[in-house]
């Protein structure tokens, strides 16, 4: 199970997270492209992090809003949606061709990543706008209940998916995560790492409600943001490698 | 000698130009990268515009300044510059694909087209951007009593170069435009279409002083803002049409 | 009752409205504070157009969104909406003291002022927003058949409504306008000035479904987009001056 | 001599500095305006902060560039940089005012400040931009030789003047701060507490080449960085209430 983390993420004289520590230690960066967070500045160092530890890197697309670091849902209408994919993709794949890097996939960010995984109208405007761009593009997405229908719809746009499993959050019973008001929606590390394993060795997850919920995994989202959170990555790194199934 | 045109120019509400028109009638299309104009919509709309009149496509990058409509010069770093240049061409090209375009040169927009022509480190920096992205496209820049001297500098970064000369400005005896202070800077149709029969004929132009200036041009500048202009680009047409050495 | 209409809403380089012929019919200008539309130069060209024609002045405050004119609904969070208010209703002001104009009142625009009505959460903080600045500001809201529920409202909160009608929009029964997809939303000219007409004499418009619906406007909103606009405005200007109740 | 300190310098989801330290350590607090850093909740919570520290605060407004932080040289003409800095007081004037503050000062940031020290005709548009705005507010500049003569020109305008000397920088002999470029442009601790120590007892500097000279400032630049500029901070603090001729 290849890990995933949320990289580029500094804007201008601002940094955020430890990404020169984080892509150390991931498989796949998925890199923001200027419209919540990143920069051509940005974006360039942190594709050349990328490049020098070889890690598979996506584009990870936002709703244009700075300030509000593509948190806030806005309305856009489909083909709106699209070219604003179109040109974030386009952005990233473009600087990455400069330092002889692939581009692989497409993760979207923030509210609009809650807004695919809650509204299908929205993820088929993302699986369309991935469809029409001439490049070979997978979407990640969040692996839950629907994971087979939402397999089966982006067949039909002959995309490829890859699904991401969370380790530091609780789930509901329909495989989304709980919202972060809610006081246990967070793991301790405890919890955190007996999730990551039993994804790994069950290939699935203890509900809020402590049912089982099966959940295909291919990769993990992990966090750069400071030091206890590259502590983090690197226990599950551990534990991945320790795992016999571990790829 | 190929016309072209900056289009692409519209954003979100505000429309300037008429593309439609404008377009059915030029060989090359400059389109603004979402820096100083455009955004993912209108760059979407022009590039389909330029693939129905199969028009070839070049970028159109500027300074990051959309009040300013990039015409305010900024002080930027070479790699500063390099990046931003890469991310809007980048941007452009990958667009361009999805329409099955192949995006061919790049043309700096206003005040960093200016800081290019007078200020080598500048054109440089240019140079790099383009000599980096591992795309094959030129540089559009102006004809001027430097031409030589351009191209030979363009060569040491293996970048083509495309001149460009302008119909409707009188030239100064540097072969740089007059500036539109100066009463005579723009040229009525008449002068408009004397200067394009002897940049045709004799590839050189009369300046402010009354000297003949030799300039070798590639493409002509032209200007889609109004019907005004729309028609003065037909009659250019015309004129290079009946002239037996245009194209 | 009083013409309101939108002005500002040029944007650098991109004009948009004939503000200078509009501002000399109407006595309420809505004037764009720069998140949706307007910049620094625009607003002060356009108070100082205002001042010219002793115009009275009011906020037209967005959701922070250029690109879409401020008409994509943003998820904000209360405090973050009354803080995007403040920031916007104070830059107006502040600029309009410098031409000495006082501020009279905020009209929240687009898809705030379409959420406000239709979501009581959102016109609360919009409420509080005016009602926290230390200025005498009033709201100006659409006359709906809540209308008395919505001057309840602003009661609590100790702010003054402005209720708006429109002269060109079909109504709902519930005193919404019709959607602009619907082919009878927008008036021609007869069914215009009649709905006016009635407005002023009766109080009233027949809604979509042929009902006489109560509307006690305060104000009408026109437009100054274009030259047939104007002569719109010109000839309801004309049709209130010789009606025996108009002010 | 008092204490300013630019703050409300993050953005968004981005922090920048130890606002809420550095607050209860100074007297004066340079506020961001939204063009080179701040939001509107920053805005807010920087204000609310100054009122709980019953600090002074001052508008600390810049050319509109985020991404380069207000850092790099725009050209802006005369007119258009006294509207761009009307509209940045105006915002933070009005929201202070929310909070029961007034404002009392500008104080230009980053490359508008550089400009505007060594470039009269900037300097002018800035005097002219706080003379024609309608409340009592001085100007917050670099003590340097040409003080005096700096004085007479914001005379000429009805401006007061607050001249600032920096504790940390190295001066040259024409009293402006040596580029950071220079090994030795930024002191250790303890030259920075003998140039505090100098200025208090003697108003004068020691300049890179050692001569010394005469600088009155009626204020100290300090940093709230990181919690080694905030430790800095309070040995001034202490430095300053142990000195006799102190406030």
């Amino acid at each position: 199970m290849l890990l995933n983390c949320d990289l580029g993420e500094s804007f201008g004289a601002w940094t955020m997270g430890l990404d020169t520590k984080a892509m150390a230690e991931i498989d796949c960066a998925n890199i923001a492209c200027g419209f919540h967070a990143g920069d051509p500045d940005v974006i360039a160092a942190t594709l050349q992090l990328a490049k020098q530890h070889n890690v598979t890197v996506g584009a990870h697309p936002s709703y244009p809003d700075k300030q509000g670091f593509g948190r806030r849902s806005m309305q856009m209408q489909h083909q709106e949606l699209i070219h604003c994919l179109h040109y974030q993709i386009a952005a990233l794949e473009g600087m990455a061709k400069v330092y002889g890097i692939t581009l692989k996939y497409v993760k979207p960010h923030g509210a609009l990543y809650n807004d695919m995984m809650r509204d299908n109208a929205i993820l088929k405007s993302v699986l369309q706008a991935i469809a029409d761009y001439p490049s070979d593009l997978k979407l990640m997405m969040l692996a839950t209940r629907k994971q087979s229908e939402h397999r089966l719809l982006a067949n039909t746009y002959n995309v490829a998916v890859l699904f991401e499993a969370f380790a530091d959050r609780l789930y509901t019973d329909d495989g989304l995560l709980s919202p972060r008001s809610m006081p246990t929606a967070v793991h301790d590390k405890t919890a955190l790492l007996a999730q990551v394993t039993q994804l790994i060795t069950h290939q699935s997850v203890q509900t809020s409600s402590g049912k089982t919920l099966p959940l295909a995994a291919d990769t993990l989202c992990v966090h750069g943001d400071n030091e206890d959170s590259i502590a983090l990555v690197k226990e599950i790194r551990a534990l991945l490698s320790n795992t016999a199934i571990s790829r």
